[in-house]
């Protein structure tokens, strides 16, 4: 027992120390197999030594490779032999050499860690092909979503989490279990249908982030420009003035609050339409078209880049006064008040508008984060529907009424002075509030009673025409 | 095989685009069995069908409806036999239809996915009532927290999770492999008699927060009141000075520290009155009262919302140079000065209570945003016990002492000038204080290290007068 | 019927309403025992006892002790053969009293909870120690986590979640469904050799955290005493002047920054260290030196303070224009403007600069907090490998690059002028700039396309040297 007890004491530290030497594992301990001896095969023999597993390599030249100090090396049938579980390690072309090993394999557990370089590289997974290559083996799909460069360090924190899935329930079993003792957490994830999924998991960059983050660069790129043009060109062309250093505080803090006004309304645009497109179908069991869909479904996204833009906006607004321009015009103001003999009086209006303005942009960027909080995945798991429906939809078009509204108080009476109109085009804040003000009055329409009944009902499965369906001339729903 | 693997293609693909049209699934898929056709149990219907299995609707006229394209529509006898799993999307008060229906369901897997409409509304769970109408079936509880929408509609964030309920754990395993198939992760909740917990749970709306919202409410409205009348309307009635336009910003950021701090020693306060009542009694062995047990139970959203509120007063400090308010004030200030020809000096008491009293507020509120990071459940299941009571307790009592000494240094010597006591009512500040300060010296006098020694006695279990206490007169701990 | 679903009511309130009185089960009952009438024992036994099991407690005097309303007080053999799940309450001292019970627990499922008072206090875990005592009975360790406080009032939010290990998987189960009626959740966490682990975690109050906070707490006692000799003993010894009171915000200021930026190079030298090594050596396969391993294992620590200390500069930053000195010197410096007719001119380099700077640091500052909030488990574990590394590795180095600049150009052309080297020393922020501007540097050279693509070959597991490696000489890779 002594001796066991020492080698478990060693598979614990691994986790922490990686790429210790590895020493052979004592006689009683479990064999583990690994085909494959390329970059990822050496990094899973290394750290299953390490975990205290006895591991034997699969080769075609068995003698001519001393891999690992500590793993033996034995021929392809051998070696499948020698042990219930083996990791493929090779790529998905040299599959085949698998078939001949039928025997050998039968009732064997066999982990295709495999990964693809694209998407829909093959018909089927990988591990699908390997199962129907090797019918009498379980093949369990898994541990691809680790890099080598992990296993052989310690897994890094995006990494102690490895999905696996696969037909037979015991087969997946015997993997977590190893994972466990390599100091991952394993997920089943279900049956090998879902291999394919896994594959396709190491291969995305950020998949859903790609159409939100290109509206938001769009946005800001033409906000940008447009800015630019009207501002301070406009200064430079009529009055010879050159105020380009408003472009690191002033103009940033005028594009990241339009951006991130016109991407709240964006992701608050496509429920309005989606709910009206309800009303005019008189059901809810047809399918939205595909870019209402995909719109709906980038929401979140849309949504958390907003809130981005909001957080630089409160920023660059909060350091305004610690700027050498407010400073300067400070004194300046003061001094000519003086100079010039002038008194002022203080306008109760002004300081109404301005401090509500605050205000409300205050409470709208509260609500903002309390959004983001929610969208958290340790928050929204434990939030029932209705809660989370709650927060993210009625709290939201609280946040964008208070954001829209506070972007107005800005504006102001502004609206109505010609003299801002410079170039004849409105100022940034006035063409943002187009998008805001059309979602709040759709959704004006839609929460009036006779409107909203109508659509309660049809939300819950109530169909126009639907009624007076008989039998003889009943159409299944989904045509 | 290819043409399984087609099928599995599709299945994946169902997550991301909801409501395709539905097609007949290949013949070699599972079947899986539906009763009821109402909105949840179309959904459903609909939602396996796109996840490639062949669905059988049990229907009391079978052959009059044609639901959705590629589902069969059988009897509910033929149905049942048709399956081994069968969905019951029917309500509970039709359960009994069931009852003739025995022979065919033995052995079956039933789900009960059924929602009432309030809690507590029958006397068992609705599940535990089809189990007893139906002992030949193994009933597994599950998806209820789901709804149609969602179902249809690929599942949204909080969604993602379903839980399942059950005594059959091979039962269990056929559910969760469905839900798998369906995108959904389910998440195995133990016996049949978690259900009712399991059905309470999409009735509620944030069910702890309520009692914390109304403190926090109710304490808002006070104090607004309160000020309103003390700051504005004192103005008004004794200078005839309309100030009104303070409420939004300068009210606003009266109220929110006065609530945030009140708060947070309400969430201290409870724990100092647990310990005394354990000194006093003597043993840990006793329960504590209800209010002072659902007080603490409710710690945590009171200590969320006083973080929410002292972020407003954050924000709110941090616009004040901004403010037109403020602008006009230095301004008038530094032109008056001038025109009376008056020198100011530089006070260096006044800068250090100053810098000491901001330095407080912002060291409080980052030891408060710390308390607010480790509450988010990712965070408080990676610490240990020691580590979550160690920031929580210790760390928190840390940020009630720098934000009362903040407020402290806030009120300085105003404390005793008479003039502040307009209408002799004292500042908001200075009514807030009361409750931290007792908080914190009974905290001080639990921490001298007699009563310190004695209290971490009891809480390790020792009684007092147990010590004597012998096997005759031995009393049972809890009466 | 009606009784057990009665009793199953009861047992989910629980969770809500601690310290309930203890009722009798009713007969249908499960029956578990406990061992051990210390604090653990009786919490356990309680709650038990209100999750509506029948306890029987086993003692050594079963007559003298009538322990729990409810409960039952059996000898040790007795209690042992009257429930197949017994809790081993006792301090494994004394576990040496088990065995000569070994009949009466063969088959039993034994439930170790206990814990020692420091780590590797004994040769093996107890748990593992406990199954050599008792070879014939299920040994599982669990429970360990919770404290007996925690236990009697149901658990609080970071006890939720219990560990559990064993090697058979049936006596998990049994365990599992014990922990899930008494509201917690429990994870399996694999086999017996796991023990040890769950028996330290207890143990711990931050460990990872230790290294990186002492780092921490040196760097800001050392910039603290440098700058305060620097700045206000020097202005007090060259001039009299007592500026002390800068201590709370303008040099809290100037520390927060500086270590801030350390940090966060510290944070990025070791990946780059490490990269050079293995340019060096040629592979990737050999183990890092143990200093440098140890270093990067706490980078995340590292990161989130220095994160911590950013977010500290940012109030303290903001808080400026409200202080009484900023204040003060606002209108002092129009004040002598006007006293002394003095025009000043606006200087657009200035503004440019300060405007950049600000600038600068806000993008900085996101980017920062993004790092932040893809450091929180929830949102790293749905990451995958590659996208986590984007954000951590690209974008942080995007961080450093921009927190330097802003440091740069804070200090802009000061660093030329001679006034600013009082007593010969460079000002806090020159200091500061020296780490991370070697970092960059390096991380320049590695990115060059000629070292960046001999790095990409060697991480993809190429070896110098290794292309001419044949069978006869081969070596073992790993000595
Ligand atoms: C900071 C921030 C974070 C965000 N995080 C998230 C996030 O984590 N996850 C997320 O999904 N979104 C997120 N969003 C986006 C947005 O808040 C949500 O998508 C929100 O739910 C949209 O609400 P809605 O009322 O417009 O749409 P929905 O509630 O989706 O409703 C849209 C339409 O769908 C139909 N519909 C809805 N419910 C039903 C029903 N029960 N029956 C029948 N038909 C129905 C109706 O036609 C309805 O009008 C976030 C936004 C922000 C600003
Ligand atoms: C921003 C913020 C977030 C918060 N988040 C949370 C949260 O997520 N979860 C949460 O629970 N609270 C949360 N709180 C509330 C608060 O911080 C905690 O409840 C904190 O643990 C209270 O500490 P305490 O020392 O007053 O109470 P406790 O540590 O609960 O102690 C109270 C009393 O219970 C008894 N007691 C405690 N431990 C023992 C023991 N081992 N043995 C015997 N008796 C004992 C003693 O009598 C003690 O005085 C939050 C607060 C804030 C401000
Ligand atoms: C706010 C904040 C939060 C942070 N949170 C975290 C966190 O949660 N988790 C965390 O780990 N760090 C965290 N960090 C620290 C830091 O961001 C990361 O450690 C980051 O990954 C370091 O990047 P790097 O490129 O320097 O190092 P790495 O990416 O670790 O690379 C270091 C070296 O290792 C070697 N190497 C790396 N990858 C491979 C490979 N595939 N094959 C072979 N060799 C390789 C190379 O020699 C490389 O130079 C945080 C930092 C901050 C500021």
């Amino acid at each position: 027992m002594t001796d066991q007890e020492r080698s478990e004491e060693k598979s614990e530290c691994v986790s922490l120390s990686p790429m210790r030497e590895a020493v052979p594992a004592p006689p009683e301990c479990e064999r583990v197999c690994v085909f494959g001896t390329g970059d990822l095969g050496l990094s899973l023999g290394l750290r299953l030594l390490q975990a205290g597993y006895r591991v034997v390599f699969g080769s075609r030249r068995p003698r001519s490779s001393l891999l690992l100090h500590g793993a033996q090396v034995l021929g392809h049938a051998a070696a499948a032999q020698s042990a219930l579980l083996i990791f493929i390690a090779v790529q998905r072309e040299h599959y085949d050499f698998l078939v001949p090993l039928a025997n050998q394999l039968k009732g064997k557990v066999l982990v295709d860690v495999s990964n693809n370089l694209r998407k829909n590289q093959y018909p089927e997974a990988n591990a699908e092909y390997l199962q129907s290559l090797v019918p009498g083996a379980e093949v369990v799909k898994g541990f691809n979503t680790l890099s080598a460069w992990s296993l052989q360090n310690g897994p890094i924190d995006a990494n102690r989490q490895v999905y696996i899935c696969g037909d037979s329930v015991e087969a997946k079993q015997v993997v977590m279990a190893v994972a466990t003792k390599l100091g991952l957490s394993a997920l089943d994830q279900g049956s090998l249908s879902v291999a394919r999924e896994l594959e396709d998991f190491p291969l995305q960059l950020f998949p859903q982030w790609r159409l939100p983050l290109r509206i938001a660069i769009g946005l800001s790129a033409a906000f940008f420009f447009y800015l630019l043009i009207r501002d301070i060109m406009y200064a430079y062309v009529t009055q010879g003035e050159d105020i380009s250093f408003r472009i690191m505080v002033s103009l940033a803090n005028q594009v990241c609050p339009i951006v991130s006004l016109i991407m709240l309304s964006l992701c608050y645009l496509p429920g309005v339409l989606a709910s009206f497109l309800q009303l005019y179908r008189g059901t809810k069991y047809r399918r939205f078209p595909n870019w209402l869909d995909s719109w709906m479904l980038c929401r979140k996204q849309l949504g958390l880049l907003s809130l981005g833009f909001a957080f630089l906006h409160v920023l660059y607004t909060l350091i305004l006064p610690i700027r050498y321009y407010l400073m300067f015009w400070v004194t300046e103001h003061t001094v000519s008040l003086i100079r010039e003999n002038r008194t002022t009086t203080f306008d109760t209006t002004t300081a109404w508008r301005g401090d509500s303005y605050l205000s409300l942009g205050i409470l709208g960027f509260g609500l903002y984060v309390l959004l983001g909080i929610t969208s958290l995945p340790s928050i929204s798991n434990v939030l029932s529907w209705r809660e989370f429906s709650f927060v993210q939809s009625k709290l939201g078009h609280l946040t964008l009424l208070l954001c829209t509204a506070h972007t107005y108080l800005y504006g102001w009476n502004r609206f109505l002075s010609s003299s801002i109109y410079k170039w004849y085009t409105p100022p940034g804040y006035m063409l943002c509030l187009v998008l805001p003000s059309v979602v709040l009055l759709l959704k004006l329409l839609l929460i009036t009673p006779c409107v909203d009944r109508t659509i309660t009902r049809i939300r819950q499965g109530w169909e126009r025409g639907a009624d007076q369906r008989n039998p003889k001339d009943s159409q299944p729903l989904i045509p």
